[in-house]
């Protein structure tokens, strides 16, 4: 590396550590926020939470801050224009709500009341996303401060939307909506994470998702299972075969046209897999789990990056407490979540589902399927310019060299790609241990500024390679 | 018929309906009492129901009475030598607890304020089983009067138990306990019912009950489906999967061993079933049921009388709330029971049962099963001497042919078979719209006094067709 670039990163590092306690106050004090936008209740706390951080980013500096309503929960948009009208435009994605959590779920400190043990932050959203949404407002400040800058590289939007952990219902809508005002060059994501602590990624994609709610019905009501067992339907057990007929003998999904349109991994794509250094023991610890099992043919990583799947993520039906009831029941569930691959078309896959359920069905079981808005997946291709600016800025951060990584869940990022035409970039510092969507979630500190010093490089290395419209 | 008979008949009969009245008054009184044994709170009005059915069966003549307390709810039993010291024994059983019932649950008047509507007395336990026990009170004294003997023809044995709604905890031990006091030569169990009005109908056996709870853990917690799905073992589909390989492509239990033994079907009694009025409409109507399933090769009545069964009362795992949650979860349970047939042996069940569940799961995927205590089946040979005095005494009381059903539900009779080493026979006058276990319970009059008669005749029947160890 050259003199000018360690210059540089000395100043953002400087700036940083003079930031930092303040920073993770701030943070601290929005984790305090139980912005969960799938209880109804916590909708005021969803809507404080958009409200603090429209406050705070206009305390950064952002000359345009505005919190924009949706029928759900509202979404915080921010614009800082470059001095120069040629810079590119870049438009930051990430979310404010977070995941349902309460103390009884395995908590070891209570999920809104943020704590910092060995290092670690723990509190629901430290990680996803409001940790990784928070540290840009460092960053930009830092990226500012080591230039002389008073205004960004690049042209610098941010959209934080409030739904992302309901399925973001009303998101394309809210996108459709603002789309003259949020055209930029590239999204950058800050929704994700990286392999691990010592070897920092970029992710290259994200699933898409399908999620549904079948309910079946069998008698009016419960009925004595010793008076009619054998001789009814049960929807307990039809609900059970249902989900057994989800999977063939490979695991493969084996709902007919499911896979249609599925865009295969390349053979590069295999080996940039295959140089992680995978450790399935490690990757089990993480994963919290006793075995690998998926479908045959593809490795793990691929399983959960690049293959599309189908799982359970609720199932119910009858007596669940104690002791036992001799009920054949009335009615059964099960809620399953599609995970997708790009090439998979959401509205083509729940067509498969819908189509599909009915015929696993015995006479005299009825059903009802629902369906929550779906999630596109999205691919950034790996030779794309603004996708080298990240590595290069992440790069600096860590001084390690980057890898390449895809992100098996999902989120709305693939709608701005539809609607706004522009690539999808992905930039994270979670890591796989950080528990999203499980108790003791958390976030490392030393990860999280390495994410703020990204991003405090990330702006200048953009403008400096990516011309507007190239 | 011959002439003799008709003068029995009539002379019966003339009693009956000199105190009927009384009869009808003293059942009342005891109906009034909520001796409800699964609410801890009416405990004093179940020891009350058991003194007050003590001191109604000294008055009836009974010389020996006691009640025999349990760790729960008191028994009454008691005895009435016969003359003969070479007559047969018989040991009739009941209970005198009763369901729960609030008038809010849908009934028409206070469950524990019996009315007579249109010939019927409404009441909680006026059918089950207050009602069928205590109709042998007034069929003893018929039968004394009717053949001018001071002690019955058999020697009669009551034990009356006290928590059969509760499931009977305390019952085998009671008998075990009392074991010698309790010897007889046949059970009489008071606690079913017939066809219909139209059509009365001698039961020949209960299903028996072994019941499970299986939780299978996968994730140490939940894990995120979008990070981790596709690529470890799921509890929820895992528990959806052995569900479904519950049964076989013929609606067959595919446990292997869970048959052995299984008493199966003669023509003769096939041919029995087949001579009841069944409608398949009416049946699934009651059932609340819309449409007919079980296994193949067999009528609803054979798989719901004769045939051993696997029913899911319960079933569940991960999030079943409202919206959606992205989990693979950390566990599923479900709770199994299988109703059994004569020849099946629980312990045998329990066994293939505990064999099966693992060979199930994939690599990954814990499991424990929980067994709660088992019930036997029972059933009474066709030919056997007393089913055949209860079939002529049933007859001579309603003058129509007497029928053969069995009984799908399971029961603590067969604890007496078990310790007494004595066959079970079933004597009852209650019809299926007499609502156990429902709101507006009640026994139709007319039936009650042919259950009174159908008593009068039987220990005159017994004595005469079947000696004491024959």
């Amino acid at each position: 590396m050259s003199q000018p670039v360690d210059t540089a990163v000395s100043a953002v590092r400087t700036y940083i550590a003079q930031h930092r306690v303040a920073f993770l106050d701030d943070l601290t004090e929005w984790l305090r926020i139980p912005s969960v936008s799938a209880q109804p209740d916590h909708a005021p706390d969803v809507r404080r939470s958009a409200d603090w951080l429209a406050a705070k980013l206009e305390e950064t500096g952002f000359p345009t801050v505005e919190v924009w309503p949706t029928p759900g929960a509202p979404a915080v948009y921010a614009e800082w224009p470059a001095a120069d009208p040629g810079a590119p435009t870049v438009l930051v994605y990430g979310h404010h709500d977070v995941q349902p959590a309460a103390r009884e779920d395995g908590w070891d400190s209570e999920p809104f009341a943020p704590v910092v043990r060995d290092g670690r932050l723990y509190a629901r959203g430290a990680a996803d996303d409001k940790g990784q949404v928070f540290f840009h407002t460092l960053g930009v400040r830092a990226h500012l401060a080591a230039t002389g800058r008073t205004t960004p590289a690049v042209h610098l939007k941010l959209l934080i939307e409030g739904e992302e952990e309901s399925g973001s219902p009303h998101f394309r809508a809210l996108v459709e909506q603002h789309a003259d005002r949020l055209t930029a060059d590239a999204v950058i994501v800050s929704d994700t994470g990286m392999w691990s602590e010592d070897t920092p990624t970029v992710c290259t994609g994200m699933r898409g998702l399908a999620e549904c709610e079948i309910r079946l019905y069998g008698p009016d009501q419960d009925i004595h299972s010793g008076s009619f067992g054998g001789a009814v339907p049960n929807p307990a057990t039809a609900v059970a075969r249902l989900v057994a007929a989800l999977h063939d003998e490979h695991a493969r999904v084996a709902i007919p046209g499911f896979y249609d349109g599925v865009v295969e991994l390349t053979g590069r794509e295999r080996e940039l897999f295959a140089e992680l250094p995978f450790d399935e023991e490690r990757w089990l610890r993480t994963a919290k789990s006793h075995a690998t099992r998926g479908e045959a043919g593809y490795s793990t990583l691929e399983r959960v990056w690049a293959r599309p799947t189908a799982e359970v993520n609720g199932i119910g039906g009858g007596y669940q407490g104690p002791g036992s009831k001799t009920i054949i029941p009335s009615s059964a569930m099960v809620k399953l979540s599609f995970r997708l691959v790009a090439g998979q078309d959401p509205e083509h896959v729940r067509k498969a589902v819908g189509d599909w359920v009915p015929a696993q069905l015995p006479e005299g079981i009825r059903h009802e399927i629902t369906f929550s808005p779906a999630t596109r997946p999205c691919l950034t291709p790996l030779d794309h310019p603004a996708l080298r600016s990240v590595v290069r800025a992440m790069g600096r951060a860590f001084g390690t060299p980057v890898r390449f990584t895809r992100e098996g869940g999902s989120g709305p990022a693939a709608d701005l790609q539809d609607v706004l035409g522009a690539p999808v970039l992905f930039l994270g510092i979670s890591v796989p241990s950080d528990g999203w969507h499980a108790p003791n979630e958390k976030v490392d500190l030393d990860l999280l500024l390495k994410g703020v010093e990204t991003s405090a490089y990330l702006w200048g290395d953009l403008a400096e390679h990516w011309r507007h419209a190239p």
